[in-house]
């Protein structure tokens, strides 16, 4: 914390303004592309939580804007904490920077700075305008994808599987219903809402015929649901996703290109082995989500269809960000490892 | 907790001595077979931990008799913390139920019934002779091999390997140093030391000259060593093994056999991957230790060498009871699932 965030209340008031901050910003997650799902809260000079915000869907308010609407008059002289640098630019609404002085915020805390050149300079703006701003880096598990796929100028994309714990995504026989348990199906359901798309070979939309969809255990679509994308050249027959509609592309970068420009920035590969060692090798994964199951079955469909690396020292490396238990299941989820050596 | 158990600083010291108690019997883990584990703590009225003290290796002092000595007259009246119900047998040692008597202790806890017909009774015991006795059922991790061993009539058998994400323990050309880090293998090191027996294959012998020894990350070996046991009919080539001495059994239920009669309660079986699916397809694995790395290879060595089920529905099954990070791996332990359909 910064020196001149000392007294007690204030940083009682604080950090459940951080804490707020970032929850609001998570539950808008998959629905803000191409901008950030930021969030944020206003907080009064004796730690009372005045008002939330989060980012509305494009071409509406950002958090701030929604923020301070709610606050009112009683954003003068409070402290906004903000999950990212509020931005400096106007683009389709006008800059945060500039309606946080106008509202008389006093002190702004964000907690990760814009890397995205047009609209940076939030900070140095409010500066310049008399407000205290401090810089509080957390690591914000939302804005992870978007701050990625700013970096790399396409979308982040993660590889989700569900596997066995020595490695099968199914048997033998090919059966896979149900690897792991309802918990963790549920988990996935509800992941999916939060991505802009998820990415599936033909060869599971023909083995699988998949919705690609988020559902609630009765079978019900949740409210927000991702682009349906698949990859490769062979036809997509008739099935669920001819019915529900559906973006093809011959390979994994093109598929990727289409989507940034379509505003796409959070992608969720969901296999099959072919497509999961495509992207690999291609060195497209920035992140991991594996479903484990307790359960060994010896023999049967592997994650990956082929080598992807020959030695041990190639293996592709990756940072463990999270682990938890799922149901009876275990979930571990991982970011590209920046320092590997690979 | 038992209704008499009510009174806030008596809850408090309780709470503390179970701690204790359970901390002190993990520390003489795989030092006492035949014997349990146990560990003892003596707290006085006001809360105060008077003693501890833990199983001396087969032949010596049970915890409780540690403990009381440890705490002499002021056991007067005292409350004894036990893991497991005290004994009421004579063995090697007299029955502990009687010291606890003649000590005066005024009330004893165990949070373990003992399942070994000879030495149980020993609660009734207790009571008979005017002691207060409260069994506060709860699952002590360092009995667990010895109560699986005691129902199972063999050493109770944990599968431990070291994988990535997708299954593999080596890579195509056979390299697997390392698939962990630094921490996991130390972590390993350790664990060896608190079982009674390593257990691998002939082809691992072969193939990787094995120690089966718990080392310092030095290479100096640690104070308990398990007992070293290749299972297999092949000859064991002059090597690590030959030169530190080894048991050899031409199959797992003889090896186990044999071990169960030397007193060894708790085995360990470190691989390969014939010798896994072996005693995996002969239903003799009681729990699980996977060390997961995040890491992809997508082919090369897996932890079982062939199908052990032929569909989904015949997975075999564990029920996790440990997740964790151990450096920038995952440690993920299971037991066998007694509720599973298959």
């Amino acid at each position: 914390m910064n020196q001149d965030l000392t007294d007690l209340t204030d940083l009682t008031g604080l950090t459940a303004a951080i804490s707020a901050a970032i929850r609001v910003g998570e539950v808008v997650r998959g629905t803000t592309s191409p901008n950030p799902p930021v969030g944020c809260a206003i907080v009064g000079a004796t730690g009372e939580l005045i008002a939330t915000g989060s980012t509305a869907p494009a071409g509406g308010p950002h958090a701030e804007i929604n923020a301070l609407t709610s606050a009112g008059a009683r954003a003068h002289g409070a402290t906004a904490v903000v999950t990212l640098e509020p931005c400096n630019h106007t683009g389709r609404t006008g800059p945060c920077s500039r309606a946080l002085v106008e509202a008389g915020i006093a002190r702004v805390v964000y907690l990760t700075a814009d890397p995205f050149a047009p609209a940076a300079g939030g900070a140095e703006h409010l500066r310049a305008n008399g407000i205290e701003v401090v810089f509080q880096p957390m690591r914000v598990a939302a804005l992870q994808p978007w701050l990625r796929s700013v970096r790399l100028g396409r979308p982040s994309v993660t590889l989700k599987f569900a596997s066995t714990l020595d490695g099968f995504t199914a048997a033998a026989d090919g059966t896979s219903k149900w690897i792991t348990g309802s918990e963790a199906r549920e988990h996935v359901h509800q992941d999916r809402t939060k991505r802009d798309a998820i990415i599936v070979g033909t060869g599971t939309v023909i083995a699988d015929n998949p919705s690609l969809s988020g559902r609630y255990p009765d079978g019900s679509l949740r409210e927000h649901q991702p682009r349906r994308v698949v990859v490769g050249k062979r036809c997509v027959p008739e099935g669920n996703l001819t019915r529900l509609g559906f973006e093809q592309y011959p390979t994994p970068q093109e598929a990727l290109n289409a989507l940034w420009e379509a505003g796409a920035r959070d992608a969720l590969v969901e296999g099959g082995a072919k497509l999961n060692a495509s992207f690999l090798e291609l060195d497209l994964v920035d992140a991991v989500q594996a479903y484990i199951a307790p359960a060994l079955l010896g023999a049967g469909r592997g994650v990956v269809d082929r080598a992807i690396a020959d030695t041990i020292t190639e293996a592709h490396r990756f940072r463990i960000t999270d682990v938890r238990g799922v149901g009876e299941d275990v979930l571990i989820e991982m970011e590209r490892d920046v320092h590997r050596t690979r």
